[in-house]
């Protein structure tokens, strides 16, 4: 974790030891992650929007109806924040005030564009479908030209971008170690239950090894 | 699910159908969620940032040291966006296009307000705790005086407010249903695992069934 903070606006400043700027630790933690919170400002009025994403090489890619208001903002430029929070744990202190939360989270400020190109929208297309379920985009059809020409697809470059993270155990007050309360941590991870078939399957079709053992920490 | 809109802004206008205002769902999401993504403009960039929260009556609490950015920010009455998101399950499509997530989501537009008095902040603070482990307040220490000093407790009306969900199997297009790939839901959910026991334990502490056996569904 050497790597230097892009910008001042990026630098973390609260409890700094637990920020990290290199690509391996961000790109981890993009990787795991399902949905981005992508913030834009309208009117002065910051907006939140859970949405799909994929890590692509450098970039973070995001796509949309051709008509939604938020791809057509990102299109036209403005900026965005897109943070990614991957939650670990509960921490569980002697004190109420020690209480705490273990997770990875990356923060990233900046621009999106709009992939134009044929062959790279598709590509990142199909980043999007194996970020979800490597291998999956060779299973299904792939998109048609209408449902290509009625989709934005964005790419945000992973440049102005942190992490931040906090992982172990409570950390109480010397004197409250004594007391007679439970401390430690719960873990907590988005785990997967057994695959829930389509009611229309084709006959024989089956969900294969990696759709029943769904495991979602990759790398 | 019969409220209306509090606002043209916070209205939903991609796929209404999954939208809902009313109370009890909104209450529900954020009953569940335990990071709130939270958005506010600074030099016309957008920031968002992961943070603990609490439900409490028509409000959203946040908390911070009083020294945290973020939780000044709060305190002057910027605009803010906090974001609730659950992942509920990833939708396997016989289709590229049509693979998507369910989830459910809130999405609270407006002004934070500082609590300032003693009891409110006491009891703000209780919220937080039970927000994570019901019953938990009554076996930690309660915040010092110089614990309570140095936070900074905020609340956010949980007034112009949506929640957007998708749930269900996959829509597919009527000739792909034919194909032989298997289509389905890949539940998902956050799920604790087994708790992890701080190192320095007073002698004969338990940690009891709400968290041995910790469920983040509430409700």
């Amino acid at each position: 974790m050497t790597s230097e903070p892009a910008s001042p606006r990026i630098t973390v400043r609260r409890l700094p030891k637990r920020a990290a700027y290199d690509p391996a630790t961000l790109h981890a933690i993009l990787d795991e992650g399902l949905v981005c919170h992508l913030g834009f400002v309208h009117d002065g009025q910051p907006f939140v929007i859970p949405t799909n994403y994929a890590r692509w090489g450098d970039f973070l890619l995001f796509h949309g109806a051709a008509g939604s208001r938020l791809a057509r903002a990102l299109r036209d430029g403005v900026p965005v924040c897109a943070t990614v929070t991957l939650i670990d744990g509960l921490v569980l202190a002697r004190s109420a005030f020690h209480h705490s939360t273990n997770y990875r989270s990356v923060v990233i400020l900046g621009k999106a564009q709009e992939i134009t190109d044929r062959a790279e929208r598709l590509a990142a297309l199909r980043a999007f479908v194996e970020h979800v379920l490597p291998g999956r985009w060779d299973e299904v059809r792939p998109p048609s030209e209408n449902e290509l020409k009625g989709t934005l697809v964005l790419k945000l470059p992973i440049r102005e971008a942190s992490a931040k993270m906090r992982s172990g155990p409570a950390v109480d007050d010397e004197e409250d170690y004594a007391l007679p309360c439970w401390a430690g941590v719960i873990p907590l991870s988005l785990s997967a239950g057994a695959p829930e078939p389509d009611a229309r399957l084709a006959a024989g079709t089956e969900p294969g090894e990696r759709i029943a053992a769904y495991r979602r920490v990759r790398g």
